[in-house]
């Protein structure tokens, strides 16, 4: 009799880490507990399901139960995980259906409970209307009124999916505005002087974007009828918080396994918790920083799938290290393509390190050919050294994938001065002679460098 | 009084030569001689020219003689250097318009004389309507035709510009026949594996591809009526040879100047020719591969612009070594794209390095999202280390550009292993969870690393 590995949480993280170790050990017993009603769904693809550009919404949902037994992984859909017993080593598990509650011993565990949307405390959230957008049921929900609609829609939030909601709604012919609280939008990824490009950019596709603006309410009687800031009202028949997300960590913490600064559940390199037998991946769990070592808490497919990955090795008796994150990003709306990886200016500050940047426009094509389109691009890089730290991009079609060269160049420990000479691909529909990345490259070496004033 | 430089071959690298090094030495007198009609133009552009994608031809100018002399630099259009004197440090400068021969002294000399169109010694190449793609008049000359006609067109020779030029005259209406003498396309950067991909959907979009068909003469009393190929003729009003170019080296050969083993002007890391005091750049000279650090003798555009710059750095008391080639290049046919880098294992076997590949298949973006495109990656690398060596890549738009992150992975000595792990950038129209990048890292770690068999 082999030993059993208990999953806690089916989606990304959790059934990359169930199919690589069944896949390493077919005597091991893998058994998976997913509270919600589906399993590994493509999360990043909801807004798209919202906009219309794909159906049904399963073509989300990469693997069934069935499939996944089939693969040798025992899954339960709408069995909720209630408690964590390291003593005796049994979970408590809820099952939704069946109101039942029953407990699974476990020889090693996995921590994958993911995160959720962050609802802050405000007045009206729960008006009928008022939605969030994380799981394919709030998907399925969107859909719905976005199809029936076109009325006003008011998405809280100007990160990467309240500009993606917006354009959905946009796409199915609602009035959009987006209310973000910071004085810019996007401040998690881009710096001001980039993320009031994208703004503008926005508001030019007809989407209103409001920054400074607190909101301090939801009204509405049932239904949500305006969102208040300040003194105004902002008429909504649809509202789409997307202010963040948390990571689930209430199971783990009750059960004394050590969360870490960032409050989601602490993993060593090899996805290890600070108990024995138990590891944790996804979006619930920390993962360090590839340049500054610290400890982040990032809600990325790519980084669940790959922690995941690396959890499911471990468990098996493997060796290998998550060799960290950079946070890279990129989304678009419409035509405009946005992305950023590594440290900004500030970010390396943060850190200890000392920073300089350079910001340089240009076209994703030679000048002459007419679909080139505008590109920006903001690099930041040691001061000193020039080691490149950090990237951000914006720009139309073609420009945002270049942030994988900045990705490559600094996992890599490379200077700015090396990437500006690397044999990047020119010709005329694709990019100038000198690609904008090497001018980039050029120019944050030549400041990272220049005697400090 | 400065002392004076004289640049023979006034295109992309003599002029980023003469500008760097203007700007570096205002003391320094820069003049230069450019036999045809035009300085410093967008050859890759002439294709999309052709195609009428670009209008008028002179946006393809970068900068005029007067701008050149705004900055400084004395250009002479029609001007042709016929001998260069070592001993008595002069050129002798024949003017094609006033048919005076002069004598000009140099200090210092720059060989910027480029490459010419290859045309073999085949019956009928002088005939109407044939004619090669290299300078600006030739760019005008396939216009008009392309613009008048819709009648056959034959390319031979299936090379990037081959392609190209195809793909401009079906753009106008045109049956367009490609006639390659080698059994695939582009076998100088594709394996056939992959060519032969490119070469079905090029016949999938309506232009024929005829492979093996070795080029027998062409045929016409006047203007070209065909071309035969074995005992058979395919129809032609108009033939484009694009069989490949040449360096344009006799000046420096009858001068005395070391030629290297590809014919071109050899050249050290720094444009030193083994004559003191000349130097030599682009298309004309030999430049070294950053993998093997054999001598190449490549006709691209990045490589004159780098090169023409780190000859103008070091004409004027700098010290800069040119960093090297990895032959990448890039270009579509319609939607396609196509682009490698470094080495195919038959090139580094040839360099002595003992190598594996790999190719897979996937999408440009999330399986479920509408505009994924196809996309196919093929990595060679090093058996053993894994340490990467090159990439090609066919597929639909958004794959050609990512290239440039095997370029940047190669250039920095990365193993296929490490480049697995880098946080490219991810959202559902992008990539999938795991770029297609990352899966042919994996895979080509996983081959490179396997016993032998």
């Amino acid at each position: 009799m082999g030993e059993r590995l208990v999953v806690i949480g089916a989606d990304a993280a959790g059934m990359t880490a169930a199919s690589q170790a069944r896949r390493r050990d077919r005597d091991l017993e893998v058994v998976a507990f997913e509270m919600g009603d589906y399993a590994s769904y493509a999360a990043c693809g909801e807004p798209y399901y919202v906009a219309g550009f794909i159906d049904p919404l399963d073509r989300l949902i990469a693997r069934t139960p069935e499939q996944f037994a089939r693969a040798g992984v025992e899954l339960h859909l709408r069995h909720e995980v209630t408690a964590i017993d390291l003593d005796r080593r049994v979970v408590e598990v809820r099952d939704h259906e069946g109101k039942m509650t029953s407990e699974t011993g476990f020889d090693k565990l996995l921590i994958s409970t993911g995160a959720r949307a962050f609802v802050p405390p405000m007045p009206g959230r729960d008006l009928d209307g008022v939605h969030t957008l994380r799981t394919l049921g709030d998907a399925a929900a969107l859909r719905g009124i976005a199809d029936e609609g076109m009325g006003n829609a008011v998405i809280v939030g100007g990160g990467y999916i309240g500009l993606e909601v917006a354009e959905a709604f946009q796409v199915k012919g609602w009035n959009v505005t987006i209310v973000e609280g910071l004085p810019t939008i996007l401040s998690r990824t881009l710096d001001p002087e980039i993320s009031d490009q994208v703004a503008e950019s926005v508001r030019e596709m007809g989407i209103e974007v409001l920054t400074d603006a607190m909101v301090g309410g939801i009204e509405g009687t049932g239904h949500v009828t305006g969102v208040s800031i300040g003194d105004k009202t902002i008429p909504a028949d649809v509202v789409v918080l997307s202010i963040g997300s948390r990571p689930v960590v209430e199971l783990a913490r009750d059960a004394g396994i050590p969360l870490g600064v960032t409050g989601a559940v602490a993993v060593d390199d090899h996805q290890m918790t600070g108990v024995d037998g138990v590891w944790s991946a996804g979006d619930c769990a920390e993962a360090a920083h590839r340049v500054t070592g610290n400890a982040m808490n990032l809600h990325l497919g790519t980084v669940a799938n790959k922690t995941g990955r690396v959890a499911g090795i471990n468990m098996t008796g493997g060796d290998m290290a998550f060799p960290g994150v950079l946070a890279t990003a990129i989304t678009r709306v419409h035509g405009l393509e946005i992305a950023s990886t590594g440290l900004r200016t500030s970010d390396a500050e943060a850190a200890g390190v000392d920073a300089v940047d350079v910001t340089v426009k240009g076209g994703t094509a030679a000048h002459y050919m007419p679909d080139s389109e505008p590109l920006t691009i903001r690099v930041t890089a040691e001061r000193g050294t020039a080691r490149l730290l950090g990237a951000q991009i914006v720009g139309g079609r073609g420009a945002g994938k270049r942030i994988d060269v900045f990705a490559t160049a600094i996992w890599d420990g490379m200077a700015a001065g090396d990437l500006e000479w690397v044999d990047l691909a020119y010709a005329p529909p694709f990019a100038p002679v000198w690609d904008l990345i090497a001018i980039a490259a050029r120019k944050a070496a030549a400041k990272a460098k220049a005697p400090s004033t």
